[in-house]
């Protein structure tokens, strides 16, 4: 299968301003992280773009994109139904084709070269099937973030067939149920934020949702029942994931991509002068 | 002299988006920049702020100063002509009073105490006559500042009394015109983006501007003209200013903001690890 469309979600209130936030990238240039996210989109060869917005947000995401704005729909979440109704609002868009779905409030660091998108794309593709990025996550963690169990496909590789999805279970709950074997003792797989999901995962989110019109529907819920039904895998990455909307997560995540880029001597320069700043301002205020 | 109002220029195009970024300000709430400088305002006791915006851009503004709105008044800058322009589209909200002016796309980071506009507020309250926050800078940065000549108003004070002004002046120009005894060699008092400024400097603007209607004025010129009607100071200050404009204005701001704050802790804890992040990285993807 080819992936040629992506679903970005940026509806859920508390986050919808952190995607129009300014970065500078790794090369150096300013960009909103939205464009960021599309910038990597677009180099993983994704050709149409859809982000779920809440109603009323077109005009601003449209003010910040530029040019990239032509390659973009923009779909609005009416109901605040939770996370896997606002992928399944793209439903009209991604329209019976796999696509790549990103939350729009991390962003992704890692070595230079393919980025996390390119990286799940091309596994996905090679391998024909769903698939989460996932990373190894601290029990001490698992509060914030949907985790799988399931075996290694290969034994060197970092391709892992799910078999069980947790929505934030309890150490406990882990424990019985999602520990995979060769990962570091206390550690499980997180999710990631990035997955490719196939045309099957919207009709379990249609199903999901039909069955009570008032509940919220989280995406873990679709996913696991993915797992019942298709092969579904999970790719571990090892890019780091900055959740922008933690305290200082644009500074954190600012910083990163900074220290990843073309700029890391100029930061590391700006770090040492600020650094160095504070002592004469404590010692009264000398010039 | 009391000074109860405070008028933000935030109209220059390239730079109307600055003021809407979110930073954490240093006792670790978040904030826009807009939000930031207008708690330093309201600090500083004034009352009624004017914030002179791009056509259009109020809704924007509004929707990122929550409780804050109440107090601020906007005003469009409806034609291109200069900084000067700017500060007098708001002349019918000073209305014959002195007021507090700050450009929008500098944050002001000194040492805990008072903040920088308190402290202009209470000197020009005690001259009463207009006066201009400045700070010591180098020679080769002279491109970018609006400069000041004069005397120190009392040998051990960071007073000064100015009696010429020059925007943006070659180093040969600020060596034969702005060298003020007692400065580093190389130095000059360059102003800082904020200045309390008297119902006369709104006249000098109102007289620029109708002099040649197609003219773009500055608040250099119409200062210059102030020195030579008025008692006009400036006041050194030891802050720090930060321009958000600047490449990667807002990462250093922010830095500087947090590491002068509660959180220098989690922030240099957060710096050490995101140096420590790159070697594996580097070693060949190791987890």
């Amino acid at each position: 299968m080819r992936i040629r469309k992506a679903v970005i979600t940026a509806a859920a209130p508390a986050q919808r301003r952190l995607p129009l936030q300014n970065l500078i990238n790794r090369d150096g240039v300013e960009r909103s992280v939205i464009g960021i996210l599309i910038d990597e989109i677009v180099r993983a060869r994704v050709e149409e773009i859809c982000v779920v917005i809440c109603p009323g947000d077109a005009a601003l995401y449209t003010s910040v994109l530029g040019d990239q704005a032509a390659r973009v729909t923009f779909v609005e979440q009416r109901e605040p139904r939770g996370y896997g109704h606002a992928i399944h609002c793209a439903e009209p868009f991604t329209a019976g084709e796999p696509f790549l779905h990103l939350v729009s409030d991390h962003l992704y660091v890692g070595p230079a070269g393919a980025g996390c998108a390119t990286q799940l794309i091309e596994a996905a593709e090679a391998e024909n099937c769903s698939i989460s990025a996932v990373q190894a996550t601290r029990e001490g963690q698992l509060t914030s973030f949907g985790a799988v169990g399931g075996q290694r496909v290969s034994a060197a590789g970092s391709l892992y067939k799910i078999d069980t999805v947790l929505e934030k279970p309890t150490p406990t709950e882990a424990e019985q149920k999602i520990i995979v074997p060769g990962l570091r003792a206390g550690h499980y797989l997180c999710f990631f934020g990035m997955h490719v999901l196939t045309p099957g995962l919207q009709v379990i989110l249609g199903e999901l949702l039909a069955a009570d019109p008032n509940a919220r529907v989280t995406l873990s819920a679709a996913l696991a029942e993915l797992a019942n039904r298709e092969r579904y895998l999970a790719l571990q990455m090892t890019d780091r994931r900055y959740d922008l909307g933690a305290r200082y997560g644009l500074l954190n995540a600012q910083l990163a991509v900074a220290l990843s880029g073309k700029d890391r001597g100029e930061i590391l320069s700006s770090i040492v002068e600020l650094l160095a700043v504070r002592e004469p301002a404590e010692a009264g205020h000398a010039q």
